[in-house]
């Protein structure tokens, strides 16, 4: 595709280096800025700037935060002997919209895959047994994905902590709400029949 | 959606304002861009600030320029008697990566749309008749959208431009290569038969 400007170009560049967004995506993109007001693209230019510059990341959890604490962790209403251990800082903001967990998280910043040359020392692993060290902490929530990669990082993060005295445990697998029981994986069926829970339980 | 931070927040609702983008899309972005250097993020808005400031459009053609005249319109090997109208820029690009037109362009930068408040006085119809006027022009090919609105802005241009021998043409409507023709619709069949071509042209 050939553009007839080299500044469009360059912006069409900067745009397709995001994922999912291919050049043609990204000429719209910039035509739509283009159709703007000067100030839109400013603004728009400065708060990203503004974000990745100031952003940080809490001290305690890596979870991203405005100050040098989150506000999760920073909650005197939350319970600190509760963490919750996710890959991402997505994996926070998925479970805190159920407003069902009400401890602390812990972001480890990806999982353990030497395939993609990701080990223990990339991610926050030490600083959790830190955590688990320092404070009482009662029980380890993994909220990993269900994956080889998954599976080998809660394995490793056990093994680091099998001296101390706290309940590790991970997230239940079985069919989604809306999911069809003829459709879930074979994998999925056995475990949610194996771990069958009591009714009581279920509703309450 | 809660975001744990206003500095996150700021950026995904600027990235949500792009068309296409929704919510989800935006803090993927963002977070793609949290994860890299944070020199990749300011070249990003700082280049797409240099085109949205410094970015001309062609005083001839109005297609997007680097200069005062557009590559095409000082290119002094493109037919200057033959005008191509379009709508918008993407057309442009559209038509020049086909490499099928040596001719020069006109970009109406929309088409009358009443419904949507656009009248001929938003477009650039008055510089088309100009340039009709003021140059030897002897062909004004249409390549607009074959809607209501299309139609209606070849209308009006075709009359104001009715004191000048200009030959006005349009693109051929007809059955796309690798369309189907049991599927096309009704209209496009009809018009390609009664607009049918000798085989030498169509194989010339």
């Amino acid at each position: 595709m050939q553009l007839p400007s080299t500044l469009l170009e360059n912006a069409v560049a900067e745009f397709s280096k995001l994922p999912g967004i291919g050049k043609k995506t990204a000429l719209r993109l910039v035509l739509h800025l283009l159709k703007q007001e000067k100030g839109i693209t400013t603004l728009f230019g400065e708060t990203l700037q503004k974000m990745r510059n100031e952003i940080l990341f809490c001290e305690n959890c890596y979870n991203i935060s405005d100050g040098k604490i989150c506000s999760i962790c920073s909650n005197t209403g939350r319970q600190k002997d509760t963490i919750c251990v996710v890959e991402n800082i997505r994996d926070v903001i998925a479970i805190e919209n159920t407003q069902q967990f009400h401890g602390t998280y812990h972001v480890l910043g990806g999982i353990i895959s030497p395939l993609d040359g990701i080990g223990p020392e990339q991610l926050t692993i030490e600083a959790l047994v830190k955590r688990v060290r320092d404070n009482q902490v009662s029980e380890l929530v993994f909220a990993l994905n269900p994956t080889i990669q998954g599976d080998t990082t809660i394995y490793y993060i056990q093994k680091k902590l099998s001296n101390y005295s706290c309940n590790i445990t991970t997230i239940a697998r079985g069919i989604a709400f809306g999911g069809e029981l003829e459709y879930a994986d074979e994998m999925t069926l056995g475990k949610s029949i194996s771990n069958r829970q009591p009714i009581h339980q279920y509703i309450k």
